[in-house]
């Protein structure tokens, strides 16, 4: 079986999720990986209430056979914001609306907070862990604030969220992400060390077509049917206005160029921001591209994804 | 001896403190009140660095021959601002540059993090314990954001903090607390259920007369002595233009209108919240006096301090 | 008759106005008063829109038999804002909603616009005329904007608006005529030379008894019988909440202070600007009462009216 | 001699400029075109101050030969910056601080103001003007809140400025037109009907070649000459960072997009606003791509400018 080079061997990695269908992805995609070693889960509301999160990671560890895996509950809503009206993109319960007929047993949840387990485990290894959060950077947030050497035990971070042209999917300038939680974005590319970012511009240009999906499908194993499944929502909206082209799924992006630097065709270090008081523009992620502030660059924008290395891994991880 | 008529019976408090020459006067009180039970002084970044303020804080503690209250290390920086010039109004150690001849073993901090000790006392004691925070309200906001229940488990708080005029001590309308951080003031006013505040412009109108420092003076207990030192700093400068009318121990206004309503001459139930985006107003307190908004009343304002009663109540604490 | 020592003699005046029941009171002030000489009143959009604001001025000046002053219509929106509710608190004619039966005829409005009025009278007597803007300041910020040397060739100038205590009457911080137009406040202090601010606070100590009232209206001359009419809106609600103490004729205040020092009891000259940006404080005024800033002093807020002089002077010009 | 086909066959037209290197071989283009009738030029401060940038107009129509056409003075300063540091990118006099001659006579200026003089055109032909605004949108901004009914009465409007993808110039976020005075951008994009905007990311994708420059050069008229002489600043440094690949005249891309459609190679109507309260993206357009608002598209954004016809439409002009 053909394969990558691998840039990660062995990496330690936490995955800080809100889990939707795209999450879900990725975190199939690094639970099959065999060079990938997920210390923990943690998790944190998002496109839906962290306990619909909850309950949706421990379906996709299931499917994987990854139960033993420790999942970890974090922040149920962004540092400021109150209320968000829930995001209905991924369903009402954020995976698609299927009819599940197994229940899942979220007492496997552990009774230490994300933002604990996430300095415990960094201090336990530091500059080892990998971070990929693909939700509201919320507890990455929390984290650095609790402790502030944090930022440095960490070695790296991938995450989905931002965008770098002005584009929103939220608001007129937002991605959801870093929107949802525009404080925990700034204090995320603020205070870690080596970020890099795969924004929504990004993910518009990497949708996966439609029919390196159907490739996807007629694998036939327990992910596979766990990914027809959760997908199906979108699947028969095929014709809709945003996947015509192909399915587009965002966090398996970051998921896959973590894994593996096949993914990233191109990427860029930058200064970039997040502007938090904005009328129109709260929440965006702002570059500056011709060094305008005197500040570092602090962020790797990742401007165009390898597709056909990204459906090639995932059809690795659905088989595997 | 004569004493105020008790509001508080036995009270379990926490402080949470900046240690300066006010936060001094303020745990001498709570630690000299019979009716007080202290479970704890969480310490944040403030007037200066959290090193000092822990340092400061065991200082205050051992004159009053209460090393044994758990003492916890919080925030060492705000939510969002970076770097802030440290205060001098304190002097550089934070408690009037004294020669101090004994080192301060600050090894007896405990090992668990302020946040994390906020969050088990209060599910300890749920609805019984009462927050006196002292400085930026950073560790009660962390707290907030870990624990989703947290403020509906907290008693009561009093806050030195704010302003209701618009009149500023660091900027022209932010008050020193609240403009330290002002995402945790808002986070905090909007998060805790029964919050009094005692704001600056209340503090502006309560200085101590000189007159009643020197009868403090004349106690001659180690806690007397230990007053007179650190606020030799400002004494010799009796005629500085802010404290020629007296001594201004904003802190001690809230830890006595904590301790004995009768400290408390007016106060109002209002709406209040924080102005996070404003360009001169960046910190300000603001209140809904005449209903504009919607929202339900959050604070109780304290606009004018028995400066008699805690003048009487401090004299008291120095003496027992 | 005896008269307070006058400050102004003859004086050049310009009235700015949005006339509402309070702008009438001031007019007629200004109209009966023998040592001013008001050279023009322009009109702009405020309490309600500019149509109805020349409508009810014609009507004052009619009622003063002053019906060659020119007036002249000016800006029909702030510089920003495009929708505003109109506000009720003059009834929806903004002038008491009486049933008037006479006619008014619009047509003598002047063909110049109000702000090229503003221009071509101050490069006539330079450093001799007295601005009186008693409604968003629209039309004074487009004629600083207009000619760059405007604002040095005003005398002075009387503004009734802004706030100084952080308290609003249409917003929690905002008072009216500043938050109106708040780009227009921000221009007229900062390029102005010498700016009196009468703002709301001061206006909310200085109601005028109702014994006052009901002595003016004894009067029985056309000017009180007019003041009686538009003023019956509020007279017929005496026990309403912010009434009941008395009537509050803010521009009034403004008039008085500018026609005769001895209605000013109190004042602070001070550095001020208005807060643009802020969420909740967009429009206040916000006063550098310390020196934080290192701006010059730019306004002399009136913190403290004499109410005996503005009943008197009122009086007698409700007699003359 | 070969022609594009004219989309504006006589078109009456009134140039808004700050006169800089690109703005001058706009206006030749401008003068130089047969079925383009220019009324008047109106002038702003923008890169240099606004007695500079007289002088360099002067300069442009003595050189086309038409000194005939009514120059206007306008704003010197936007609606609310007071001090702007001098941009160097046009030279100290803004216009290639060549060593001229002959001085130039100002005396011609018209005592009119340029608001005034928009607001008289506009009303003497009612929907036939076409507006060209290639500095910050000041006198623009006036006349709409000078006379409610001026963006009903323009025909249409070309402006360089803004941005659609973030991308700055002058700060993060801003391009310099707009940035420069945010307020008039958000004015002028709300008040007028029918606005085409070329903005800073699509100039940046239209440089010409220098190959193209060199021909322009071999056409030896006065114009050519003069064109020669103002861009030599910039011809010396080819290969300065921004230049490499050619010359950027971004202002000649509006003027030549509305003299002929042929210019157009890509379109969008959308909703555009501008951010006025952003801590880092003050001045930025904000686009809403996905209909995030329920605003009706007010802009209409050129992303793509075919270069070659912009460059033919020049060498005809200096031929011309």
């Amino acid at each position: 079986m053909p394969r990558d080079k691998l840039s990660a061997m062995g990496r330690k990695v936490i995955l800080d999720v809100d889990t939707g269908i795209d999450d879900a992805a990725a975190i199939i995609l690094a639970m099959s990986h065999s060079d990938v070693e997920v210390l923990g889960v943690t998790c944190v509301s998002g496109n839906i209430h962290i306990d619909k999160v909850l309950r949706n990671t421990f379906r996709v560890l299931k499917v994987c056979d990854r139960l033993n895996v420790p999942v970890f509950r974090g922040a149920d809503s962004p540092i400021l914001s109150h209320n968000r009206e829930p995001v209905c993109f991924h369903g009402n319960d954020g995976l698609g609306d299927c009819d599940w007929d197994e229940e899942i047993d979220t007492s496997l949840v552990q009774s230490e907070h994300a933002v604990n387990a996430l300095i415990r485990l960094v201090n336990k290894f530091p500059g080892e862990i990998t971070f990929v959060p693909l939700g509201p950077l919320t507890n990455i947030a929390l984290a650095l604030k609790m402790d502030p050497e944090f930022g440095k035990k960490v070695k790296d971070v991938f995450v989905m969220g931002g965008n770098y042209k002005g584009i929103g999917n939220v608001t007129m300038s937002g991605e959801f992400n870093f929107h949802s939680d525009p404080e925990a974005a700034f204090i995320s590319l603020h205070g870690l060390r080596d970020v890099t970012v795969v924004p929504w511009e990004t993910c518009m240009d990497a949708d996966l077509p439609w029919a390196t999906y159907d490739r996807w499908m007629k694998v036939e194993t327990p992910k596979s049917r766990f990914v027809e499944r959760v997908t199906s929502f979108w699947v028969v909206k095929r014709d809709f206005r945003y996947i015509r082209k192909g399915i587009r799924l965002c966090d398996l992006n970051a998921m896959a160029a973590c894994i593996n630097e096949a993914a990233i065709l191109e990427k860029q270090k930058v200064y970039a921001t997040i502007e938090l008081c904005g009328t129109v523009t709260r929440g965006q992620m702002a570059v500056d591209w011709r060094s305008h502030s005197d500040e570092t660059a602090n962020v790797t924008v990742i401007t165009k994804i390898c597709t056909e290395s990204v459906a090639r891994m995932f059809e690795e991880a659905l088989n595997g």
